[in-house]
């Protein structure tokens, strides 16, 4: 708490940062992935997208895995992954790879895509053969454009084993799944909920286009030192520091993640 | 536009800047003196607070008087004026000049208080004869802990005519007349209907605690260089510009300020 | 709690009933009368306007007034007064029984006027010296139709004290202060709310057009037999009657009444 | 248009009745089932579900089938049944005649079930081998519970083509795609969206447990009666008749509705 522009007023941040809200709803969608591998093994895993909730999943992944490989089309996203027994991969390498693949190097028996929109291309995952296939799929709420841009169903092509990642908000209104949808929805409607509190003045998200900074300026260390922030800060008259952190907790535990058996 | 992650996505900037909402909101309360005061002239006005309107509020009010002071219990918001004309003075300077005030120097026929919840004392007001006093009151919608807060009525207590500064949003909630909580306000209602647009991903508002670099950091410059970006950020597979401006336009429309005379 | 179409899905009503919302508003507005008056006890009370809260704050008062008068355009609202001790008389016979005044028959020392829009003239306030003069202020959240429609300034012409009947919800937007405004309000913002707990189909408010059973029809028996039902329905899962009524008691519980002097 | 309590305060019906709502979302259901049977033609169709778009259905089905059958579990709700050509038949005569089928009388190739939750038994539909099979999915905005009693996926065991027809609304909150549901969300938010226009005092949704004069009172006439009432009463200041109604046509252009095909 600091004092706002008078002595009347306090300045209160969340002690919940921007991050610990990415972190959260990554967790959700890796603890779904586990959920839905029911303790399997598995000798070579592969991701694809890094950004942003590749790195949680791979990392949760790891224990059951004889190996853990991480793609992404953008080769800086390295910089992203975190944990050892990792293997990141930038897509050309890998298409390079699977090019030369006789003694087959990559043979994956599980396959996990969280790339969404415009990411990986149907055809290429047509010659795998895993054991399970998981595509996220990146529609929530409803939204009929964004319905007629995904293409979950054409991804889940092989594998033995086949689910769809499912991500919502119970009542709340997400337009995709992804894991900046949900943080930027769920800071927002906390600040909305804070802000009919008595006594508070305004409450200001502490958001940016952080998307820009890892694909525009391709700058992930500045990326994760910007959601190192409070992911609100609040003007009012009145100690709600715990009054705001049990809205943000609240809003964070509307995020249902499930994997879908698909037949 | 620039594409987002991949390019199925876009990513627009609203035109409208945070400085251009700041400064609409600004013009209003400006221009609703303005009415008020009814072309009458003066030979000295005085108004309190510079941050946020007050320095608009002064350089509308110049062409009509002999003088403006623009008085403000922070020294480095001298750095918040612009347009020549106006005189600004830190509040000790000004209560100094007031205990040697023999040769009336100081003797405004109009005092302007925009300092809102613990700003202007009472008291100092007293031994003011105005012709025209205007405070600004910073309730809006109603809660209760900030009407408690509010001493208007107090400071509404000399000047042959009084008004109060009153701002409201058009069946919206917003706590405070503050320009920057309207400012937010502004921005958060229309990110959450951008939201609601088919094809929109998300619609994130650029917006930070500014004022605590106004009042923390007391660095105006960066304060001024913070605001001078979009207003908010939105990923989406459509063109949506003119829709995206015009969400933005038709919230501060809803913006109304007017003086209520008060007897 | 019945079942519903299925033996699935249960039908819930709320306990709280729109009757029992509309007498907690009324009463909030009685009990603001009732502080402002510290007390004070007098002769004569009149009170303009039968319908919605009028009955309500003519019981509040008559311990402290030694007759209670209840007038109204309509005399058909005759039937909506409830309790001994209040006297009513319609407009008609009110204004000729104030031409015949010689015995000073009608001279209250306190007159409250909660007409509202369009209500009570402000000439007709003009003869009368009460002690104690309030009228209720139609406006609630801002609105620049209603504002400008309103003439609360204008009633508020004589009286030795004066004050303006003041009811606004916390938070929530309520574009009048009127008793059946804000019994919607509740009901409406309850049903929303209600709508986003897990398991809910849908959330009914039982609503119709009240004020034309009272106004058209003229049927006060009927308007009263219709208030007499649950709030809202609610077709659900699980056993959710508590948290339903919770929810209309919240609701409730952010309305605020208050007179505020006026000078 | 009528007045309200005084002249100055108008009532206004909204022209769009609570049956049009009704029968625009039963069509665009209708409408959904129709092009995704892309004009083929069937011998006997038997949809499961007469109330609330079964109906509907059957009407729009009619054309292209020898035979519609319409079953429901509760026999009063043939007289839900309009137009010719339509056989209902309550569920006990419809299990009856499938016992002693020798004759293959009820031999369907088309299937609509729109039973939703709690509706037809998927071991039920195990013996039929129609060439296609449409199954409601009662689900709309995530909820936890909701889905969870869901069993589409079950029913969907028979059938040469499969299809979920599915309904939502663009970015607002449904919890179910049942008629009903929309239909009251609809009027929900327009009474929400219509409060925040200029002149507005408050906004009545004519709306009533009406599934309790269909499935308690047993009384399908009395609903039909019902229903036949303007969606929504607003009183207001201005003439705002027009914006009324296209406020509630936007909503129900929110509505969208289509068969998702099933593997
Ligand atoms: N064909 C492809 N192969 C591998 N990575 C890809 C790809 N196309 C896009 N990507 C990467 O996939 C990511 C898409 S963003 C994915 C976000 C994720 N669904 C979440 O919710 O966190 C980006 O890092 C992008 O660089
Ligand atoms: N007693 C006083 N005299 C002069 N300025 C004061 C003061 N107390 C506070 N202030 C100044 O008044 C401003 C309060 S913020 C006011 C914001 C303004 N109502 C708006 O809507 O834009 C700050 O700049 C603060 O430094
Ligand atoms: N000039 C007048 N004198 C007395 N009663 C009047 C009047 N004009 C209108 N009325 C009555 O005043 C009532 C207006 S409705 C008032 C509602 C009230 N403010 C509430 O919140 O409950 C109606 O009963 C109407 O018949
Ligand atoms: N096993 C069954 N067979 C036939 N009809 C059934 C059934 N179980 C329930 N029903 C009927 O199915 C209907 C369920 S309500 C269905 C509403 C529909 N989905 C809509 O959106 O309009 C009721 O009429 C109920 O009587």
């Amino acid at each position: 708490m600091k004092y706002g522009i008078t002595e009347n007023v306090k300045t209160i941040e969340s002690k919940v940062k921007v991050r610990d809200i990415i972190k959260k709803i990554a967790e959700k969608k890796a603890n779904a992935i586990k959920y839905y591998l029911e303790g399997e093994e598995f000798e070579q895993a592969i991701i694809f997208g890094a950004y942003l909730s590749g790195n949680y999943i791979a990392n949760t992944l790891k224990a059951d895995c004889g190996e853990v490989i991480l793609i992404d089309s953008q080769p800086h996203l390295e910089d992203i992954v975190t944990g050892n027994g990792i293997k990141f991969m930038d897509l050309n390498t890998f298409m390079l790879k699977l090019r030369n693949n006789k003694d087959k190097e990559i043979n994956p028996d599980l396959i996990i895509d969280v790339t969404g929109l415009g990411g990986v291309d149907p055809n290429m995952l047509k010659d795998f053969d895993p054991k399970v296939l998981i595509i996220e799929d990146p529609k929530s709420s409803f939204d009929k454009e964004l319905m007629e841009a995904d293409n979950t169903h054409k991804r889940l092509c092989v594998g033995h084993k086949k689910g769809s990642l499912k991500t919502f908000r119970s009542s709340k209104i997400s337009k995709t799944s992804g894991t900046m949808t949900l943080t930027v929805d769920v800071i927002m409607d906390s600040c909305i909920e804070i802000k009919e509190l008595d006594g508070v003045l305004y409450s200001v998200p502490n958001l940016e286009y952080f998307e820009g900074i890892v694909f525009h300026e391709k700058d992930v260390r500045k990326f994760l030192r910007e959601v190192n922030t409070p992911a609100l800060t609040v003007s009012c008259l009145g100690n709600l520091e715990a009054e705001i952190d049990e809205i943000i907790d609240k809003n964070m535990q509307k995020v249902y993640s499930f994997v879908k058996l698909v037949k």
